[in-house]
């Protein structure tokens, strides 16, 4: 099969009969509904631009498997340009669509399962590494979306899987027999999962031996029996649903991915889809793994989205007559400085990866972890300065309606003009563009995913070799290191 | 007149015929109206507080013209312990509505007026102070709720009042005649204004002889002829709509303060409402003490929303399970930490006050500014922390209509529940909270209300005094000053 | 006896017999003594303000116990404005030194000593507090200058004073008889001792009832038998020894005001200066107490030094022909924003603070412990900026010998000028002063005076009260408090 | 000729007869001078480790010019990978010396000079080139250290190099003859150039066709007649000439690099050694080259000095016994943190680099001044949470003579002494290390070296396409851009 378009995505959507709900209501028709049609369009356009000769390059990779051309999101990374490809790729996708577009969290995903499945099978004699191969290939071939399904609500975060008062605060497997596994439970903050055709499960942290159920990674389509997906609100969604385009900022491509809560009521797993059963010792790291994988991408998307942010506050300073002024732009220099930061930090993680046994290459865990540590404070200051150079109307602008209003918006379009140059109508779209891209989901996205910041403080403290350090430093200060 | 409660309050609005435009129509009756009813609730507040015992001692006062006891929102300051009590009135109130109060605008506008109209006569001989000594009492004896009508549209910022090529772009005199002036123009993010009962006008900016025409102060009533206001939209305002009550965050007090642009239609105002006209060298007097006066609010109310993001960030964390992780109370220290530096800017600016030649204490400018400068920064690193530890559902909670749905509710509640104690509809709540009250709309207010950054940065400046801190320097480094 | 004059002080100095050690030697003058020098005059310099008409106000005060004009710091605060006094006290002297004057360790031990007594006795029956009013009398009456001594050696900060492997690590009592106790251990970081009459102990943490034998507070001169006092070393402290003035920075007064080890070796106390023998559990209480008082100050010196380093930078900038740039106007302005925040804690806490039990004023201590934390990352961020302005140059500048030399003597003053009113020795004068203001000891005195900054946040979540805002916040969201 | 050890440079430089003065002296023999042996020893480093198996790989590298393998800081870049084990290089030996080696100033300015004199050549048709390849190869054949002197003293930097009134503020030519040129003025904080053989001379500014006779690059040797270095003081300089070790604190190889003033008093310079002679137009590309190679190094050498600073602060707090404490090891979290992203940032612009006309490989010059000006910002970071980790006691400890001291020695080694298995040396060694690497002249050179935070963001602001940026919001806000 060849690479799907953007337009052959959606309408592959429209075959899968998933059991979605949104604002208390099923929704029959996930393609054409205004509220996930935003979430659709970015992931469509992940699409396309593997047939654009601009950016196929990036888009597109050669599958170590079949020898096909394939879409990249589907590629298992084969070196460090790989890596790099991948940085670039989720930047310029992030530049056209100003959020997010679903795709890596899948991406990872494969990647993650792919070396640790090797590297059970090598150690303990399984044979989930060809299980997992046969169902990327049928992936690639098909070219499908898989949504990346690792965060279990949780409970009492104070207490192990095991020891919560409701087992299914965890994903676990209540069932196996000859044919597969069932498992039960819920995952939530399930980025693109309403619009993908597959989800890849996999446990959210560390197991010990009590918690044996509850090592699972499998793979299910998403309208599978027993999956009920209940979507999640985001910031001003309800104004997709009045009609009119400009408020939403983003009228396209939205704000942040389309999260839900995916329900797994006793759904039935068929053994040539797990690829993770009790094997509790790896679950940790699977989840480091994938969480580094994940933490590499946002130096990419993120300075792509924090391009637009600055390139919309640069518009707003032209707008206002202030672009000249040296604090304006001084302000717009650190802007792009926080940016090129975070890009930094994931272009050195992907060159600085590491082939794992299987071939498939790693990114480096320490600098991976430093780039979304990063953004947890980055996406938080550029927007701030982007709600200082735009100006207070990006929180007070009255409504479209109002603009169109025939009695009123005579005075919208006199009282919101800025320069000569700059028609009301302009600084409006471009006030809410900022708007949509600077509060509320949006940042707290760039909070937490990919994992809390402690997650990533974890990991750092895990990697910093500081018993390397201290030695340098006993050197350097003429100590003797104790006889031992 | 007795001091007005709430009812009192809101039934005198019903009284006013203004022109309030919203979603593009014309709203008839604000007060019942879902859109404006968390403002008016919260301003209602400040009238029943009066009549507590518990509060009274701050929110009342003695009227030095009256010596009447009077809402202390109508009241001239007469000492420093009046300034420190207005910071704490605020902080006191702000932790009850978690919402801006709109009240201090106005408070501040009465206040600059006053001062700078007892100056100007004395300067020039005017008789200002006196015509708004006589508005004052009636503003007091009716405990009328008063909007500070000063921020202009601006146009182009690069060009002057009188440069701009729409002449309306800063709110100008058109006419004078034996009974009054004509004005003409618009003021943006008018807090509270669509609920209170008069306007104060301003101007915005210092102003030179060129700019003549824009020097004007003066009041009128919210529905005056040739007045119309045109509601600001806010983040999520549409949920107030929807008939729900959790998906709000605070359904009773809404989050910031309802911002409207007013537009001033060649409204008629009678001289004994005048308080400048064409004086242009008093504008930036006036400017500069409404400003420092306004910018010693935000350590008071922030502080009290500050209170409220902590407690329920603190809250969110003993859901969680997480409320002894020593990162997580690290992080809750933090946010107690800025808020209270918040809080000591506005306690110290207070104490540190000083009387006019009026009479009227006005607030240390240099710490006013300071203040102000601090919550620009601080209010975004208290909603980054308050994201951080309260988790990332605040960003991907389905709607309260699921919550109450009769087939998925139960996913709902079974897996967003947090700790044993802890139902979800608990948890939900309170996550609605955090977003109300950390993102879009109460970010930027933090941003631009009270003057952007830079507008501080140059009273900063100017108060600064580096000549006699040069001189200590030089002084310390044996350098002799130049002979001149 | 009359108040003291900077001649006086030093002339009392002589008379001492103690035992001082600096760099390996016994330092027999240390009036004298060029290494000493600075420090002394900076405390002369608290002496001699008590005779400016223009600085005696805040310099002096009238004794409660004697009705006698005495120096401030040897005051018990008697009502806020004292508190308010102190701050600005420290802040103008600070502003002259551009160094620490020593005084506010000895006059915090004072005001701590005096309510905790009391507080001692009314719950004991102890009668700590009337010797301890003595002792007072006697340090006013003799304008005597008092060390505070707090801080322990502590070993190995895991264990408690009682488990530590050396009981010396914190100072105990070995013995009592009926003439007294002998004491025995060491304090450090003992600021100002090696020129002060009197040292002041207390204990250094709040102690159980194993630590017994630890909770000793008592008074006795410096030079009393088997006290020994080993000098520690500044940043570039040799320069003072080196003969010339220029690479001091600031020859006159030093930077931080000089630190000894003081070891106690098994020395005597008589009864009438014993306040505190063995009542552990009022250790705490003293600690906290002292540490808030002392916190206080912060704001007021920290800030007077910074208006030196503000004016140091600016002048740098003028000298570079820089000074109009909008970058550099732009990071003096953020210096006087963090140093006018810093003055705003320290006026707040002082204008909140309250009586004790004993009438003494003590601060606010949720908001002292705001300040001093303040400090901790300011005074660095401060130091930054003033680097970035002033210039590479003060980090390799040639020696005072280079610019006097005859031959090179030419090239130093043609390559070091500035402007053309800035002859290069100006320039390196005010490089030096920048030099010794902004670098090592002068850094890590913010960073750890008064407390070490995890000391301020364990006392910031003490004082939070969490609980009440989690109600505030349990309010807003609608939840009911679970019944109890 | 081989590659020289570290010996055979040391014995190379005392065959110089240059002109050294520091601290008012003549000095003749720079290399067994206590003052200058720090330095001398860091660079012999560079020296030792291209003989060091385990290090050689990235030390040496093979020239281009003659096939010969040569000291990597002698090297033209071939490729991305040279410029990324340029990276890993300098890293790798400031975790051995702790200090500045000194040598990539010259490595930079021969990389710089390389790649501007070609494209000079091009475009003007001169032979500026193959010159400089003649110098290239006598440098890597006879292995010579190169300093890269840049930065002129400039004088008042608001006039530009032809207006000031002392023509000898920038290094210009004051004569031409058919042997060679005339060179005159000074450059300042000169790197390692008293242990230097060769100076390579570039301008420091861009220069336009008035300052014809500033635009001048050209190389000669340290010792050449006319030249006269003043060495600059360092931060507790002196205490390399009091005979011990301890208090120094890195007492092999010192602080930062040794920075003289180098004076060119009519210095003679034959056509061979002159690369640039009055080609003003290029002067600001050869600058701009330079400068970007110079950061690049930042996130190298600065990583390495801050491993060896976490490593130092992580062993102090093992000898307090508050390793464990969690607050503790957040701090030295935050420290890697902020070591990896500056790291990142020098290995990104590296992986992004690209070729330039001459086939020497150039970094990318935004990402590269992206890391300088992180290491603007976090170096200072990183000593302040040293000093909060590693305790006060780095700023009051006593010298080294008296814990040798026979009376009192045994009160500095008992009160010092930390947790059991830390002796009181040892604990002040390390303290020692920490207050040499984290205060005075090493942060200055963290904010000054490679050019100022300014000039970086100049820098950012010229690389980031704001343009295509605007156009990315302009599209996603739905605005036509303007038909021209």
């Amino acid at each position: 099969m060849s690479l799907k378009d953007g337009n052959a995505y959606k309408e592959s959507l429209k075959t899968l009969n998933h059991n979605v709900f949104a604002f208390g209501e099923k929704i029959e028709n996930v393609v054409d509904h205004p509220l996930f049609s935003p979430h659709i369009k970015a992931a469509a356009l992940t699409y396309d631009l593997a047939h654009d000769p601009s950016t196929e390059d990036l888009v597109t990779a050669i599958s170590h498997l079949t020898g096909k051309k394939i879409n990249r999101f589907t590629h298992i990374h084969q070196s460090t340009e790989d890596l790099v490809k991948k940085v670039k790729m989720l930047r310029m996708i992030a530049g056209k669509t100003g959020s997010c577009f679903q795709r890596c969290v899948g991406f990872d995903a494969l990647n993650a399962t792919y070396s640790v499945t090797y590297e059970m099978d090598e150690e303990l004699g399984t044979d989930y590494h060809q299980r997992f191969r046969n169902y990327l290939e049928y992936i690639q071939d098909n070219d499908l979306m898989v949504a990346g399904a690792m965060t279990d609500p949780k409970g009492d975060r104070g207490l192990s899987p095991g020891n919560q008062k409701d087992p299914d605060m965890y994903v676990h497997i209540v069932e196996k027999n000859d044919k597969g596994i069932v498992i039960r439970g819920a995952k939530v903050h399930q980025t693109g999962i309403v619009n993908s055709h597959e989800m890849l499960v996999m446990p959210t942290i560390a197991l010990g031996e009590g918690d044996k159920a509850y090592a699972v990674a499998c793979a299910l389509p998403t309208d599978a029996p027993g999956v009920v997906h209940i979507f999640g609100r985001q910031t001003n969604d309800e104004r997709r649903l009045e009609g009119g385009e400009i408020d939403q900022g983003n009228a396209k491509y939205g704000t942040v991915g389309g999260e839900a809560l995916t329900v797994l009521e006793n759904v039935f797993v068929p053994w040539e889809r797990v690829f993770m059963c009790e094997e509790y010792q790896f679950a940790g790291l699977l989840v480091e793994r994938f969480a580094s994988y994940h933490r590499q991408n946002y130096g990419g998307c993120k300075a792509g989205v924090s391009d637009v942010i600055i390139g919309a506050t640069t518009a707003m300073a032209e707008y206002n007559g202030v672009a000249k002024a040296s604090h304006v732009r001084d302000k717009i220099v650190e802007m792009v400085h926080l940016t090129e930061t975070l890009y930094c930090g994931s272009i050195a993680c992907s060159c600085e990866g590491a082939p794992t046994p299987s071939g498939a290459y790693f990114v480096n865990p320490l600098l991976a972890n430093t780039v979304k540590q990063n953004v947890t404070r980055f996406i938080y200051e550029i927007s701030r300065l982007s709600h200082d150079v735009s100006g207070g109307c990006i929180a007070t602008l009255p409504s479209e309606k109002d603009l169109r209003h025939p009695e009123i918006g005579k005075y919208v379009e006199k009282y919101f003009k800025g320069v000569d140059s700059a028609p009301a109508e302009d600084r409006i779209r471009m006030a809410r563009l900022v708007e949509n891209m600077t509060g509320g989901t949006a940042l707290v996205e760039s909070m937490h995913g990919a994992g809390s910041p402690q997650a990533q403080r974890v990991m750092i403290l895990r990697q910093a070799n500081l018993g390397r350090k201290v030695k340098l430093a006993e050197k350097l200060a003429g100590i003797k290191p104790p006889k031992s």
